[in-house]
């Protein structure tokens, strides 16, 4: 399935199209996706905008935490557009990584959920990235989302067990806005929209480590049967 | 299901009782394992021992990467059969262990293959535990086992992508003490003897990466339906 996106900017436009699948948690590694603008930018200020915007999109994406073998972004500009302001295009190039990432998590193998799991609270950027990849890529949690259950014990364990700044009465975890375990015990939540949001195609999961401000988020998807079913024989 | 072993020594007996389901690496993490002996021998010596042995055993299993919460071994012993060669009452608890552990894999959640999986020829011991423990734990290396395919490229792909000393060009991978792929390519092998290797309960799969002398071996288990079903919900 190709997937493709296109940002309209203030005198500018960048597009995208990606291919990838699953073996996917790109460090910049089974991925190719190719960006084009017609704004008008020299290769050192597109490498670094390049760099950005890849991490805090493509870097962010995981399905199975088996890391991909052969990535590639490229970014063509041919300046038809003349000069723009650097901020607006870095933020359109960012817009276009992010709607292809997530593309490939909508239709990554045998997956039914893209989640977007973000951590906040952390002792800093580094320690939320860590325990949100390492919650994203785990088993159980994985599981539980295909099951469309908001089991937030696993997810508390996962934090706790990624050597992390952590305190079990400090943390709160919420699906949808909803918070389902804060202050050391499960909350009272409305069940229907609990259930509702969980039914969805995509999740929005919330942690909050309560430590200090730190964040991270990943885009992530389920563990589906279908999933084992594409990747038991590779023939 | 019960777990339970009995090692006979020279003059004296361990026996071992142990549970575990899935959510299984114990780093001593929900594993309980008790191990006894009429073997005399001072609290000191027998808590140096017993942690050797849950080195090589309990510490070397993984369900699914998911760090147990709440692991314990005790050792108990009564001394009745009066003092013995330590080296053997080290040997007997080491086999009582692994013994546990290895039951606690063949009736994991969902598990249809028990994994011995050894690394040899890695910079050091720490390299290959890393390799094994990154390997055993992948999704796509689970499901190929699920699958009965002895699928070297994403192991070859796990151990490149742990961090450690790696040349796809040293490392050789068998199924069963048959090599699929070594010096750079897949290697002819006996098809029906492998066919049959990987259809069995338990698979022997060992990797050299020609690097050094480290070794490391871990015992773990596959990705199968059974494992999600009993995983997608809590309730």
């Amino acid at each position: 399935v190709p997937r493709a996106t296109t940002v309209i900017g203030d005198g500018f436009t960048v597009g995208g199209i990606a291919k990838g699948a699953a073996m996917l948690e790109p460090n910049m590694a089974t991925m190719l996706a190719v960006l084009t603008t017609d704004a008008e930018i020299d290769a050192a200020a597109a490498t670094e905008m390049l760099r950005a915007a890849v991490g805090t999109s493509f870097n962010c994406l995981t399905v199975d935490g088996a890391e991909s073998t052969n990535d590639t972004v490229l970014l063509l500009a041919n300046g038809s557009a003349g000069p723009v302001d650097p901020d607006a295009l870095g933020a359109a190039l960012a817009e276009a990584c992010l709607s292809l990432a997530v593309q490939m998590a909508d239709d990554a193998e045998g997956s039914t959920k893209t989640v977007f799991l973000t951590v906040t609270g952390a002792a800093s950027d580094a320690e939320a990235a860590k325990g949100a990849r390492d919650t994203a890529n785990c088993q159980l949690v994985k599981c539980s989302w295909y099951g469309e259950d908001p089991y937030w014990g696993r997810i508390a364990a996962e934090m706790g067990a990624a050597g992390i700044a952590f305190d079990p009465d400090t943390i709160s975890i919420s699906y949808g806005g909803q918070i389902v375990y804060a202050a050391g015990q499960a909350q009272t939540v409305d069940e229907a929209a609990l259930t509702t949001h969980m039914a969805g195609r995509t999740l929005d999961l919330d942690v909050d480590l309560g430590q200090g401000s730190g964040t991270a988020r990943v885009v992530t998807t389920d563990l589906s049967h279908a999933y084992i079913d594409e990747n038991m024989r590779t023939s």
